[in-house]
């Protein structure tokens, strides 16, 4: 169930009729960029580490007029506000706009959208089950509205009995499609590929983390039968423990040490806001 | 000047209020295919060859239910009824629906609008300037509306004084974004890469030709300092001599003779319909 209110170009709508004209270059060339985070309590987690990535992600991509961080600060909480969902998603979405020509970049539509969203402790007892796929996303930096390759592969995870998929170019691993990847090793070093993949906003937070030992560097297919644990992070998934990597068990094939200690390290200061009613 | 009228689901709206809702999946995650073709005095061109490609992407990216080709005809001769532009270019979009979770494909939604398009012949002899690029198109068999890297190169393109990008895939040559690629050999051999491109119609065409020794294979960057001639083949491009690429001259920087009897046997075709008023 979607919030009762989006935000398109600073302006509420209800969602059931939020819509955008079919010239629009997100649905004619998919041409767009995008953010997300949640709130707990009604508190935006780790929001200015979004806003800066949202602001990056346009300006490469040449997308301009955005509003400044305190008009778009301001219109985040008043959509907190009015949809009253205390604990969600929000998404802040910005397309190439309405093009003449359907190729030229135009002025971006702004979409601001709430979606219902708590953590639930069980999916980190789950863990996950990945199968490695080679691919490269393009503009790797850029948080893009692409995703044809992960939707495109679902059947392919599906008939791999995993969960998702983690991609690698020419054996180089680089990240899940919604999540970036870590290895634990045996010496209890916490490591994540360092290129061409999306700087996430949990991974930076790990990587910031100075009671472990954690690091970027090159990971290749090989390394992954060597490592203690492995995991992958994302503003959903928290820190969650992968349990086997095409087929192949990774630890014993539960929650690892080093990924129970990030978890709850990291669960602790995203939950500070959340209030037991 | 877009056409008055354009068709959403079956059903007529003016193009000025054609919308859709910015939960589909094209809008949130780039998901959607689509096909291209002109219609000369109320004519579509090689429709037949479009819808072909058309279902088969839909296909491929799981997108169903689509209209059957009865239906889909229907509707399109009744939109170049309604809107009355004899030449023009149609656009038929299938996009990945209003996806409840972001993600999974829902009922996609059809759009089907119609802009004036007029082939200028004049654009057969200013002929174009290509620069180069290392990128490999996803799915390229598919003709999705993924055109991301495309607009992300128009600043390189410029600064680089071409017209348009070619990509190669570590050296081997594949495609324009828009238009596919072909060398004349010193020895009248037509040929055009055969490996992870879209087929375009045109080049089928081209391929078709009997009386022309046109055929697939693969052409590296290295070729290129060799051949007699050089095009591009689209919809809109018809069959347009490349003048460079890189900077280097191909041939006399003119349109050659293959090409040029190559353009001379497509565009009667093409515009067989063609009335002079």
């Amino acid at each position: 169930m979607a919030g009762s209110y989006s935000i398109i170009n600073g302006q509420f709508f209800k969602t059931s009729e939020a819509n955008i004209l079919i010239t629009d270059l997100a649905v004619q060339r998919g041409y767009g960029i995008f953010d997300f985070f949640v709130t707990v309590n009604n508190q935006p987690v780790f929001l200015d580490d979004h806003l800066d990535r949202f602001y990056n992600s346009a300006s490469i991509m040449r997308l301009e007029p955005v509003p400044n961080r305190v008009e778009l600060k301001r219109l985040i909480y008043k959509l907190i506000e009015k949809n009253e969902i205390p604990n969600s998603g929000i998404r802040i979405t910005l397309t190439g706009g309405y093009s003449t020509d359907g190729y030229s970049i135009a002025t971006p539509n702004l979409l601001i959208t709430q979606n219902p969203f708590t953590y639930n402790i069980d999916s980190f007892e789950k863990g996950i089950n990945l199968v490695t796929y080679n691919y490269q996303r393009q503009l790797p930096q850029v948080k893009t509205i692409d995703y044809l390759q992960a939707i495109y592969l679902q059947p392919f995870i599906k008939e791999n009995k995993a969960d998702d998929v983690l991609y690698h170019n020419e054996g180089e691993i680089r990240e899940c499609p919604r999540g970036n990847f870590f290895i634990v090793t045996k010496d209890e070093e916490v490591i994540t590929p360092t290129k061409d993949i999306l700087a996430g906003v949990t991974r930076k937070k790990v990587l910031s983390f100075s009671d472990f030992n954690a690091k970027e560097a090159s990971i290749k297919l090989e390394d992954i039968d060597n490592v203690a644990e492995a995991f992958v992070t994302s503003t959903t998934k928290f820190v969650l423990p992968v349990f086997s990597i095409d087929g192949k068990l990774i630890g014993n094939g539960r929650p690892g040490k080093i990924t129970t200690k990030l978890f709850y390290k990291l669960f602790g200061i995203r939950m500070a806001n959340y209030q037991v009613l």
